[in-house]
């Protein structure tokens, strides 16, 4: 801490990512990266990339990207926002919508970026438990709010709600925004984005990160009524103009242009995730029914940072959180189907599984 | 306007920043970008990448490429902070070092985007208006404060101040941050970069947009005391932890180690802007003096608005600012020789001139 600094950030508690070492022949099953590369097309764009363009500004309006994902979505241009990742994408939508008289709600285990937003914003907020089964219950988010905001598949569940639970809280809720972030929205669950024509409240985020493997080029998006568009580029044009270079917009086309090559790595993790299940289940772990690319699972014996540790002297990477109720739970990513053989033989190999 | 917008956004102005249209064959004069390539090491940069990586989240400390920087201004890492162009360096230094409870002080001309995000952030400001001689007074930025900034060279108008002058309100103003906007000092200013290790509150802040030829790519840092950029990553990783993607990152390391080729392009760049100034002169234009890749020039018999008309309907862009006290000025960014003999004469064969 230093007497120059703004008063408001000296409480700040950031937000911590997943350790992303850079050492070779570790299995990194901890920060959810997809175990495919990205489509071909992507390739593409940086061996014919015209390098000299570079000196140029990039479009700040993205509207290449953004006509590609509406067209993808059946919505237009002016339903789309996109941002340098989903967290930007998310920031934005707490400066830009969550910033309200009434308290906003959201679960009490979710991504824990929300938090980190909502003291960094000073936002009022009510935190509503997952039920005893770790899911949320959309039931319990009612009465007067400043805005509702929850993960589907929920973070680090990885259990997702039905679309027909989802219609049912924008019937009910209609003079507050709902944000439903989507990150991992492919890997089988339903989206919300067929609902966006219907609810003027309604924002759909999602990302490039992790179904479309591009993580390293920072590209999120949202789909919504053009007013909760226009509200975010405000806040955007008031930040910073320009936060997705030239390079982050096309890779991001062009691995939106593939749907063959999509389709096939989701159904691949979908595979893999089925097996690793059933094999963490064989050896008694507790999985929690996952349509994400990672799966949230306990040993009802074995404290899990201990087999945190243990994975990690064998060179496997998962991810713990310490927040009570889950803190006995491991996310671990779906990687490929030798990294994920790997796992379960380094588990097995554990003195008491 | 929408009832779902947070309050505090609704009367926000965002900035504007020049039009980037997407049409072949005008000669860009309006957003002060590089006339000339990125260096060639960028190219085999995009060239050679390994896709496949890009599945991977890129480093969010980009430690490489701190320290490439660090190494190049005799700093060490801690002392340097990356963001997504200036303009997110800067956003994060108003919410991080800028936010208190005295006000701020810094130019009343000068780069539009400080009171864009005073305004976002609610801040207090006192500003201080240029010389008749349209310069930065260092003297008058005196009293208690809750911080100074103020961009070397300034813009619009291009004037720079001495590092003397800097140094003196270094040695008077010891109780808040002080931050230099560099920019533009690449084109022939003396950067406070050197002042960094003998002033605890003192932030520079610099770009790749420029003098790097890497607008396109989105690459901003700051040099300052490794208190104050802590302050900026306690923020940055408040509100998005990775905003540099991996060729970001890559791209902006390459460029900087090629310093032939630099020395090069900034050289042609002065003495582009030598000639763009005689020749202006010659033809009756007041030109200010200029340490930037840019003129800020009028002429004394006719509208800048008509000039500037002029030039677009023969697709020649330049910028003009509406503010009164410079509306009859125009700022005419440094392009190739070819491009500024073209305006020359388009420009002599305006009636009048």
């Amino acid at each position: 801490m230093s007497r120059f600094w703004s008063p408001a950030i000296q409480s700040l508690v950031p937000y911590t990512p997943g350790e992303q070492p850079q050492v070779e022949g570790l299995i990194k099953l901890n920060t959810n990266e997809n175990p495919y590369p990205p489509a071909p097309a992507v390739e593409a764009v940086l061996r014919n990339f015209d390098t000299e363009r570079l000196r140029l500004y990039p479009d700040p309006e993205c509207l290449a990207l953004k006509q590609a994902l509406a067209d993808n979505a059946g919505l237009t241009h002016d339903q789309v926002f996109v941002g340098n990742g989903s967290d930007e994408v998310l920031a934005l939508t707490f400066m830009a919508l969550l910033r309200q008289q009434q308290p906003i709600l959201l679960p009490e285990t979710t991504y824990s970026f929300y938090n980190v937003y909502i003291d960094l914003f000073d936002i009022d907020a009510r935190h509503i438990p997952l039920t005893d089964q770790y899911r949320i219950d959309l039931e319990a988010y009612s009465g007067e709010n400043g805005g509702i905001i929850f993960a589907n598949p929920n973070a680090p569940t990885g259990i997702s709600i039905d679309l027909k639970t989802i219609s049912a809280l924008l019937e009910r809720n209609t003079d507050s925004v709902v944000v439903v972030d989507e990150a991992y929205v492919d890997f089988g669950a339903q989206s919300a984005t067929q609902l966006v024509n219907h609810y003027p409240n309604l924002l759909v985020v999602q990302t490039f990160s992790k179904s479309r493997s591009l993580a390293g080029m920072r590209v999120g998006f949202a789909f919504g009524h053009p007013q909760l568009i226009e509200a975010l580029e405000r806040v955007k044009n008031s930040f910073n103009s320009y936060p997705l270079d030239m390079l982050a917009q096309q890779t991001a086309i062009a691995a939106l242009q593939d749907e063959t090559y999509f389709d096939q790595s989701i159904q691949r993790i979908i595979d893999t995730r089925t097996w690793t299940t059933t094999k963490l289940e064989s050896l008694g772990f507790e999985v929690l029914p996952s349509h994400t690319n990672f799966v949230f699972t306990r040993h009802p014996d074995i404290a899990a940072t201990e087999l945190m540790q243990y994975l990690r002297d064998n060179k496997i990477l998962v991810r713990h959180f310490t927040k009570p109720g889950i803190d006995n739970h491991l996310r671990i990513s779906i990687g490929t189907d030798e990294e994920m053989q790997a796992l379960i033989s380094c588990l097995k190999s554990y003195p008491g599984i």
